[in-house]
This record gives structure tokens, sequence and C-alpha cells, in this order.
């Protein structure tokens, strides 16, 4: 899923680089005006095609910090799959052989499953949360920074259009010469430094909450960090656990996002058996009730049943 | 190229809804801080999915206007070609049969030829200029207004990740029962009251133009409208060129643009035949003189020649 989603917005940057080119070349072909803004108009537009690019590297290391969730929940399995093991021979002697001396050790050997098991099961709830919360803070970080430039791209996109002369001429009367080339070149400027200097502590669009009920912050310590809208950088992310046997160490694959993107082909998503599962919920009563519908965008209900994938011509 | 980039942007939006729902539906499986955070979160990203939708729909507007321009540029050319054939057959005339009366005939309709010509030149200088400004107006317009509501909903997306309790819990400790529903759902009202109230007027992204020079304006009327930085509606850009024989009003396909998406299957951008531009124009010094280097984003040329798609893993 993931991995389709940046094939596709890859192919957009890709796209959009080509379409900025294209309306460079066209432009050529007019007025001395036209010529210069739709050559700066490509330039801002291919920027935009590299900010795409830009984007992608970091929603990937937001997918990898997800994947790693996944590999946690895996790694807890066979602990859980001892401890029923176990379980289920202590219970099969007892019925076949209820003196055994086996039935001691075995049982013994339960306490030191359960105990692995808790180690694990609270492993697994404080890495699924610290990852959580730390790919999407990335992505969000990362989607902020993006729309903002692309928001100040537009601006400065909309002041190369004030340079081209639009007063109607009458036949055979001649524009006044073209003189708009220092201008535009300002503009360019302007904007790369705009992009440059963009930093997170100064972004414009602010996501205000009402003061509708006290709303209660659950999280402290790593999260208050977090929560202060500072940066998150996902350099730290590997360290260990500060306690715990050290058996599920995260896997050491996001430090090096980039060679893992190259290597790493194969399809490996966190929804496989999703079918199943959405089966299961739908019948599970209690796990829904507390889900009461989500208005956004005019959508009635919350995520699941939505309908999407509304025929749009242009896929045809 | 402008048809291609709609439809990989399609892709994304499809696919941005889609790992939406797969996260949805992964979070069902977790404690119910995990779970509600999680379903919230795929109602924001799959708002963003329906933004980008919305964003393409305006940037078919913006693709319709500009192919305006090329269908304007290719009505123009029967009139060049036409004066030019009186031309010719006058110097043809003048060579085999100097005395000929046709020869009178012939100077008069030249004469005819070139004020039309001269009319047609005209409107193709004004309608390019006017669909020029009018088209990316309006792109830039859509993007900014889809860039400051992606950076809303990425801000909204940071107030959840709040809600999840990440305090490590050690082995057989419980974490508190979770209390969060109102809040998220909270967050996500907020939102959307954030998204639905957004409007252009209080677009908080600005692109500021230094003070580098004296900086000339150089339109006036309806240009100036446009440069107040108020929306553009494409709605009344069929209006009928203020003078001008009619011959070549713009195609009256703008007004049902949706409609015309379905329809309108075939590649028909503004750039064919590039290769053959590029190529002359490469050669053409004295275009190329006033073109100075332009940096953005690193790269240090213009548009022209910029070295495009290095090779990405993701895409092999």
């Amino acid at each position: 899923m993931e991995k389709n989603l940046m094939r596709s917005m890859e192919l957009v940057g890709r796209e959009r680089r080509e379409v900025a080119r294209q309306l460079s070349i066209w432009g050529e072909e007019c007025d001395e005006d036209v010529s210069d803004i739709t050559d700066k108009l490509g330039v801002l537009i291919f920027e935009i095609g590299e900010l795409e690019d830009q984007f992608i590297d970091r929603y990937d290391q937001y997918r990898v910090t997800i994947k790693s969730v996944r590999n946690i929940e895996s790694s807890v399995q066979p602990s859980r799959d001892r401890k029923q093991k176990i379980t289920d021979q202590i219970a099969q002697l007892k019925y076949k052989d209820p003196n055994s001396p086996k039935i001691v050790v075995l049982e013994q050997e339960l306490v030191r499953a359960e105990a692995e098991s808790l180690v694990a099961e609270a492993q697994l709830s404080n890495i699924t949360r610290e990852k959580l919360k730390a790919a999407f803070t990335y992505q969000f970080d990362a989607l902020r920074e993006h729309s903002e430039k692309l928001a100040l791209i537009a601006g400065y996109g909309k002041h190369l259009l004030q340079l081209v002369d639009d007063t109607p001429v009458t036949p055979g009367e001649t524009r006044p010469a073209y003189d708009g080339y220092e201008a535009s070149k300002g503009i360019i400027q302007d904007c790369e430094d705009a992009l440059t200097n963009w930093v997170e502590a100064k972004a414009a669009v602010r996501s205000r909450l009402s003061v509708r009920g006290s709303r209660q912050r659950r999280t402290h310590g790593r999260g208050t960090r977090v929560s202060n809208g500072e940066g998150i950088s996902l350099a730290d992310q590997d360290r260990p656990m500060p306690r715990g046997s050290g058996e599920w160490v995260p896997a050491e694959e996001h430090g090096r996002h980039r060679a893992r993107r190259e290597e790493d082909d194969e399809y490996e998503d966190i929804t496989d058996g999703e079918e199943e599962r959405v089966r299961r919920i739908d019948g599970e009563e209690i796990r829904t009730s507390h889900r009461e519908p989500i208005t956004l965008g005019g959508t009635s209900n919350g995520l699941r049943g939505r309908d999407d994938e509304r025929n749009r011509g242009i896929s045809d």
C-alpha cells in the first residue's frame, strides 16, 4: 500500500517536471514577456516536482518506522505460542498421567514463559506507541513543510504572472518592450530564499484547537517533547529499550533507509490478512460501539464503510 | 503531459485513501487508545485523498484553459498561410507576366489578408496573455488552497498523536484506561471546521517580495484585479473578445469541464513537435542570451538542460 502510494507520488513528481519543461519550451515561441514568464513558471513548477521527490524520501522514513511495528508484532508471536504450547502440554499430561514428575518441570517452565511473555507484551505495547507517534509525527512534519513550501511557490507564481502584460492591443499596435527580466529573476530569487529559509518554527498555517472541553494530554516524557510542536528526528528511533531482554530490538533498518528502499523490493505492508480481520471486526459489536460517526468533508461515517472511487473520466 | 500528471495525481489520491483504510483496519487489533487514534488518523489521511481529488478537478480547469491557447494558435495559422500564399502568387506572376492585370487584384487581396492577419495576431497576443494568466492564477490559487489545507490536516494529525499514551509500562503493568474519545472526536471536528472555513483571504502562507529593485507592475485593468490576490473565477473566461472578427472565439469547452474531461480521451497537449523546437531553440543564441542562470533548489541553470530523473530504487 504505502509503496504503491510512493510509486504514484514519484510518478507525479516526474511528470510535474516534464510539464514544467514543456511549458518552458512552448513559451520560447512567444513574445518576450510570455517567453520569460513561462520559463520562470517552468522553474517554479519544476521545483514543485523536486519537492515532491524530497517528500517521498521523508515519507519512506515514515513507512520504514511504521513497518518496524509489524516486525515487533511478529517477533512477539513465538513467545505467545510457547506459552500456549506449555499450557497444552500440562493439560494433556494431567489427563494422561496426573502424577508425572514432568508436570512440575513444565509448570516451572510455564512460569518462566509467562514472565517472558509479559515482558514481550509490554515491549510491544511500548514500542508500538513509540513508533506510531514517531512515524506519524515525522510524516506530518514532512507534510506540513512540503505543503507550506508549495503554498509559497504558488504565491510567487502569482507574482510572476503580474509581469505579463495583458493589456489588450489593437491590430497593428505593438506592445511596449518587455522590461521584466530583472523583476522575474528577483521573484525566483525571493522564492528560493523563502524555501531555503523555511523552518518549522515559523510555519504559518496553525491548526488551532477549540476549547470544546478540557482536553487532557495523555502523554508525558517523550510525548511532551513531541507535543511542543518541535520537529522530531527519527535518527534516535533505534535506541534500545530502557529495559527488557533485547530480544525484540527493533530492526536496524531505519538508519540507512535509502539503502533499504533500494533493496526492499517485495511488498511488506502491515495489513496482511486484512479481509479476515474486517469480517471479524464487523461482527464485533463491543469494539464498534464506541465509534461514533465522524464527519469530515461531508462523509457521515468513520473511515470504514466509506464509499470510494467514484468513477472519474480521466482514468478510463 | 498534463493528462499524465492528472492520472498520476488521481492514483495518489486513490492510494492515499487505501492507506488510510488499512491504517484504520490495522489499528483495530490494538489497544483502545491506539485503535481510536489510528482510526482518526485514517480519517485525516482519507481526507487528504479527497482533497487530492478536488485539486485534480481544479487542475483540469487550468489544463483546459491553457489548451485553449493552443487552439487559438492553430486557428491563426490559416491566416498566416493565406498571406504567404498571396505574396508568393504575386512574386511568381511578376516574374512570369509582369503586366498581368491579375497582379493588381492580388495586391488588393494581399492588403485585405494583411489586415486580417494583423487582427489575428493581435487576438492571439491578447488571448494568449489573458488565458495564460487566468490558467496559472487558477492553478496557483488551487495549489495554495490545497497546500494550506494539507498543512492544517498535518497539524491536527499531530494533535491526535498527543492522545496516544506512550509512557512506557513495565511488564505486567496495565495502562490507565483510555479516555480520549471525546478529545479525538473534537480534534476531527476542529479539523473539519478549519477546512470548511478556509478562505483565500485568510491564507496563512505569504510569499513576500524583497525590495530588491523598483519592480514595475506591467499590468493594469484586468491584471490589477488578479494581482490583488483575489481568487479568480474561470467562469467568465469565455467572454468574447472586445473587438475582432470573432473568428477565433475560444472554444466553449471550459464551462463544462467535467463533461469534457470524460469525453476527452486523446492527448492534445500544447507541446507537439517539441523536439524540433528544442533543437532549433538551442541553436538560437539571441534568444538564450538574456536567460541568465536561475538557481532554485540548488540547480544552477534555467529550466532547459536540467538533469532529471535520478535513479530511485522504488521505481525498479
